[in-house]
Formats: C-alpha cells, structure tokens, sequence
C-alpha cells in the first residue's frame, strides 16, 4: 500500500499532497494530516475563521463545467481565507465555446501563472483527466465529476464526524438515499474505511443501490429502521428529482414514508447519533424539519468546517505544509 | 422615542446599529452619527476614497434577487474600501432554484461565517424578513426592496445635502416625479423629516402621488412652478418607462412638459438650489441636459459620497464603531 | 514626430502615457520603455509573476462590450498583480439596458473614485471615444475595437520577440492569415516599424489582404512558402470560422492547404526561427499540432508575458512611474 501511493497521480515524491482527486489510494496517516491541518484553520463557532497569508500572490483558478454557485463559493472563500487570487472561469460561456481544445484552454490558464485548478466536471474521471494533463507545479482539486467522487466533500464529513466522536475506530454509520448516482457517498465510503470505522452501512431501495456495493466494504439494507439501528452517524442523502421521472423511484410521498428521516425513525439510532446531509437539502422529502433543525442535526456545522477543510487541502496541495505536516 | 428605539429590530441593545433597514425608527442622534462617520470615510473631489483596514477578514454578501449592476457595484466597493470579502450570490440562478429555502439558503452562507448580507428584492420587506431570521452576530442592510424603502440612498442624499447646504433646519426641499412607486422617495422624506427640514414637498401628477401622502409629513403640489418655488433642493425621481403603458402617465414629451426640469423652470427655486437625481437618468424625460450638466446639478456627487455613506453604514453595523461613534 | 507625441491624446503633457488605444502616434523610445517596464515585473518560466502594491487602492474597470473571458482575466490578473481592486462592468447587462448614456455610464463609474478604464468593443473608435471624454486623471486602455486595434496584444507580441531575438533591426517578420479584419495585425504591423525591424510581411490569399496593404509598410505575400522564407519570426493569425460562410474562404482544408502552418513548410523560415499565435488557436486550421506545440512555438509564453506588459502599461498610464521610466 505504501509502495502504491508513491505511484498514485495525487502524491509528490515525498508522498504528500500534489492532486485532491479521489479518496482511493490515499493512506489513513494522510486523511488524519488533512483533519489535522483543518483543525488549526477552524475556530470557535460563530467566530469567522483565521485569514492566514499562506498563498498570497498565488493563483487559483475554479473550473466549473458544471455551474454550481455554492460548491464554488466555498472555494472561493477557502482560497481568499488563504490570501489567493481567484479567477473563475465558468467553462461553458469561454474559449472553448471559440473551438479551442480543453487542453489548449488549460495550458492558457497555466501560461497566466495559474498554480491550481479547481474542477467540477458532470463526467466521471475529468479531474483525473486535468491532473495527468497538468504542467509540472500545478495542482488539481477534484469538486465533483460525474458519479464518481466529491472527495473535499467526504473530508468535511469526516472533520465533522472527528469533532463529535472523536474516534472513528468504534463507529457505526449509515449512508441513506440514492447510492447509485452519488460522489458523494462513493467518497465517504472509501474515507470512512480507511479512517477504520467499525461498520458502513448504505440504506436505500434497490433501485438506487449499486449491484456490486458490498464490494466497497459496506453492508446493505433496505429497510430503514433496519439500518439505523444503534448506528453513531446518520449521513442522508440529496435526493435528485428527476429521478422520480425515470421510474428509479415511487412519488416524493412514497419516498419519505420508506426512507425519510423523523424523529421517531431516529430513536433506532444511538441517542447520541447525529444527523449529516450535503447539501442542498429537500425537506419533507429526504428528511423532516424537526430533524433538520434538531438538536441531532450537524448540517450547518457541514458547511462551516467546509471552509477549514478546504483550506488545508488547498494549502497541503500548494506545499505551503512540508509532506510530514509542519509548515514549509 | 427613546425607549421605542431600544426595541427596534435595527438596533442593537446599546442602541447602536445592528441592521439598516429603513430610515423609519431611527432617530436624529443616529442619521448625524452616520453622516459624521460618512464625512470620515470621503475625501476632497477627484481623490480616490481611503482604503482602511477596518473589516479586513469580515465576510460580506450581496444578496441581489433582483438584477442591478450598479447598486451591487457600490456596496462590493464600500466592502472592498472596508478591506471586506465580498461574496455575490445573484439567487435566482443559485440554490434556491434546486429546491431549497430562502431560509436554509441563508443558514448555508451564515455558516460559510458571513456576517453581513446586502439585500435587494422587489417585494416590500424582504430585507425585514430576512434580518427578522438572521444569526446573532448577523446584519442586513437594505439596498432596495420593493416600493418599500432605499435608505442607504437616502442617507447618500442627505450627505450630499448637508455638503451644500450645512444645517438642515431652515431647508425647503422639492421631490418630483413618480413618488407613488417610489422606495427611494418614501426614505428621502423619512429621512429629511427626522432631520428637521422646514418643509419637504412633493410634486407630480395625481396618478403617481399616493393618495395619504400628506399623511408622510409632506405638503402635495401638482403644478411643478409653484413646487419648485423658493426651494433650496430639487430631488428629480426616476421615471420608470413601463408606467407609460400602464395610462398612469401620458406620453414622455407630455410628461417633460409638465414635469421636466429645465433651466427656466428652476429658476422658481432658490438662486443656489442644488439639482438631484438618484440614477440612472432619462434625459429629456425627468430633466434637460443642461440642468443635468449644469452648475447646479450634483448628481455625480452623490454617487461618489454614495461609496463613503456606504462604508459608514457597514462599518457601523458591524460594529467596528462603538454606539457612541467612537472605534472600537 | 516628437512635436506631434506632446498633442496625441494618449500622451500627458509630459510625453508619458496617459491612455493606450493605439501604437500609431507613439514613439520607439515609449514602446521600448514598456517592455523595459514589463521587464521589471516578468520572472523566471514557471514562477509566479511578481505581486507589487504599485496600485494599492486604485479602482480599475474593465469595460466589457463585447464578452472574452479571456482577455478580461488577463487584465484582472495584471490589476490584482498590481494590488488594484478591479470592477467587471458587463455593459449589456447593466444600466446603459436602462436606458442610460454611455457617457452617463462612464461619469457614474468614475463617480465611484473609477481612475482607469479597461474597453473592449466590436467598433472600431470606441476606446477613443471613451477616453476623449474620460474625467481628467482617468486612463483608458484599448482592449481591442472592431478592427481597429489591439495594441496591449501587441506590445506582448514585441516582448516575446524581444526576449528571443533581442534587437528588433535585423529580424524578418511574417504575419500570415486574416489581415483584412485583424486588429491584432494593425498593431503588431505598427510596433514592429515603430521598433525598426528590416521587413514586415503579410501573407494570405487576395481575398483577406487589404487593398491598401503596401501604405501600411509591409510586403505582400500571397505564398506561404515564399512569405515565410528566411523570416526570423512567424505570426500565425487566428481565423474567425465565420468568413467561411461569406465566401471570402474556400474550406478549412483548403485553407490550411493553402496557408497552414506545417514543420515542412517552416522549414523555408530561418532555422532559429520562433511561431507566435494570439489565441484562442484553431488547431489543424492555422496551424498543425506538431508546430503548436513543438521546440519554435511560443505561443503559451506570449500569454504568460502578457502579464507582465499589461502591468506595465496599466501602471505607466496610471502615473505610477515617472515620464523618464523611474518610479513615482
């Protein structure tokens, strides 16, 4: 394994951070440097985090082939926290709409001393694809493509499962919703093992639920109650609509009396369980308000740690940390 | 008075204030505290605005439901003058449009540690709604809702009035035009009221004055001559195009003819009555160009006070000045 | 010659810069101190361009008519490289749609404490337009209009050929494609007898070559093999695809049968030879990859310098280095 990650395309010859494209191939030391890192960018609730000078006069370019206001914002604000320039190039209104290739454009944005790439792409493998193409010093962060991962994603999850729990090793978590088309839970799954939690479980109908899941280390279950039972985190799912559309799935109704969170379904759970979701949220669809806005609820939490989660990989990735996590 | 202001919603337990709203509520002692703090911020004509450190680290969003360049450009400038980050969320192409509510849409950037929010919406009270659900810690200023109010307008005409004029007391002040659909003349009048003019008159057809505007503490005029007789300020409203095709106006050359200002016209004012306008302009509709252009107009002038009124307001929100005015 | 600098509108009383809307008018002494200028702020290959507070505070506009992302994120680069706060005015989308002037749009941005003027528009004219009625102390940069100029493109070009050729007098120079409707051509036709070089070039077929061509100083080609022999430098045009349509061109096959760039064929250039390209490239088009990317193209440098010059001249005309090239 540690042979494997001196060839993986996310690491520099020392073994630290170059890319964030995916949770696979990445070692449990290396996770815990990330929460680590996060941690001295975090504060106090309700204070604003630190503004550090870490990449001033850095440039940080977000790639957004997929228009996502949000996901972009926190970006945004993790590499102004860093003292970054940001440029945003919403892909599909730019050059290449001129004819000019993906990887022309790349090149051009590096040639403006561009330094790192933020990319959200609706294809599986994009960022990859960006990564193996990058010149020599640029780094690449994967925000979401296709089906296939959202690892910063993940990494918040777990910052913000660390703060309540404190220790993975005992947990039990269960991953509700539409498995099957989501990067979201594909990117949990794979940190959540190698951070050596006790069990994952994924709960949703089989329609939404990928054939080979028990191949990802998970148990599988379609019943709800069943899947939350004596479970220390309950992570939900945004539920796609259009989903409704192709049959995959009964009505929005259907749906929450199966698989949408209450406060009575919760009791299965552990009394101290508590309750994540992405992003952005349908109520009365993936979960009730008085679960959304209940004491068990860490979902605004999510966010905040977000920008701290993101800090640290950015920095890491720019080696403003030395690979053993001390500040170059 | 006094004990009313404590449990306005714009202000804090000091009395000092926490979100800008409207003019309405607020007292004398404040509106001078903001024009004192304003006068701090400007500098001499043609020098560029000083650029202090006072919110450097601050997050500050401007939440614009509806489009306006302009606006939104002088409060990211006021922001960045203030050494703020500036987040721009344009809402009708971001989250909420995914299903999610206003509210979760700022729960979500109020946990991306924003602290401020800039509102422009075109339903009357809007940005009540939103400061009503705001984190502590959070302010809203109101950049235009609805036919509601405009106050950070108003306060940029106030300052540009006491500029010209000094004192406010003996001051006879003209609004012409639509006041009927008017946010920004509902706030004028507030505001010049609470700051003790003699007299504030509006001027304009039957159709577009509101039928209890005497009610507003303002002496009604339909004939522009007489209006504009003896008086020191001529606030000349923007005429929105769209009411001509709904019969509550004539045509333009009609309108001009009643209620444009020429030169001629002006000179029912006072010899040194200074000309207004809170952009952007219908020549040929609200006024000729030689008034626009002429010696007496100081339209430009308000739009560069407009910054340093702005940076008054944000900075004393979050308070960065103490309720007695002094920094922190 | 230097009589005539001291009344063009783009020189101050002192000689020095105050706008750049064109080459024509300006002398080799200027030209060669903005590349001297640019060479202060340009760094190693690979490093980041240097951050300076040479306009710590001042608020520079890009004036957008016509979209490219491109070429606004090159100059928002070299503004925030500059430590200047920078306005992105889509004008489209803002107040000149609510039936504002142009010329009430530019006084109100320059109402906002505004010194500097980035434009960008499809006629040609419209930069000078802008700058003959720009507030005193308010720089207009030329950005590229209609067919007129693109001067800061040039000025890129002459640094690139600078940093391989060193002295401009001997060098060859061809200019191949589209000369008809390129205003990058314009410019660089301008500045390279403006910096004295032997010869300047033009090839292309009848139908995209001005009448008028030979006034301009340059030699007409309607060979490639024959335009491009012993040439120290080749300029390859970008080719708008739509002049296919209006049958001024045969086919893309045709054209690159024609006037393609190739290895083979470069080889009737110098052996030292370098291939220059404005973007965004059409590949197999202009030119085929084995020449793009190949040991004679410097096509990604000339966006990396670009930088470096448009910092040059945007703190030049902003007076922040005196007359004589020393800082203020």
């Amino acid at each position: 394994m540690h042979g494997r990650q001196h060839h993986n395309i996310q690491l520099n010859e020392e073994g630290g951070l170059r890319h964030f494209l995916t949770i696979d191939g990445l070692g449990r030391d290396l996770l815990t440097r990330i929460l680590d890192t996060a941690e001295s960018f975090a504060t106090l609730p309700g204070r604003p985090v630190k503004k550090v000078p870490a990449l001033r006069g850095r440039i940080i370019t977000n790639l957004f082939f997929e228009n996502s206001t949000r996901t972009r914002t926190t970006f945004e604000l993790a590499a102004k926290r860093l003292s970054a320039d940001v440029l945003n190039f919403n892909v599909s209104t730019s050059a290449t709409s001129k004819g000019e290739t993906l990887l022309d454009t790349l090149r051009n944005i590096e040639a403006m001393h561009c330094e790192m790439f933020v990319v959200r792409h609706n294809e599986s493998g994009a960022a990859h694809f960006i990564a193996r193409h990058a010149a020599p010093g640029v780094s690449v962060i994967n925000a979401g493509d296709g089906r296939h991962a959202h690892p910063t994603q993940a990494m918040l999850d777990m910052f913000t499962i660390r703060k309540h729990k404190g220790d993975f090793t005992p947990l039990r978590v269960a991953i509700v919703g539409d498995i099957l088309h989501s990067r979201v839970a594909r990117s949990q799954i794979l940190a959540l093992n190698t951070l050596g939690v006790t069990e994952v479980r994924v709960v949703g109908p089989r329609t939404l639920i990928p054939t080979d899941a028990r191949a990802l280390g998970v148990h599988v279950y379609h019943d709800l109650d069943e899947g939350l039972r004596e479970v220390d985190v309950v992570i939900m799912l945004r539920l796609q609509k259009e989903r409704m559309a192709g049959a995959l799935l009964p009505s929005e109704e259907e749906y929450f009396r199966l698989y949408g969170l209450t406060n009575e379904r919760l009791e299965a759970a552990k009394p101290d369980a508590i309750v994540m979701h992405p992003g952005p949220m349908n109520r009365s669809v993936e979960m009730d308000s008085e679960v959304a806005d209940g004491p068990r609820s860490v979902i605004l939490q999510q966010v905040s740690y977000g920008i701290a989660v993101r800090m640290a990989i950015m920095s890491m990735c720019m080696q403003t940390f030395e690979a053993d996590g001390r500040p170059a």
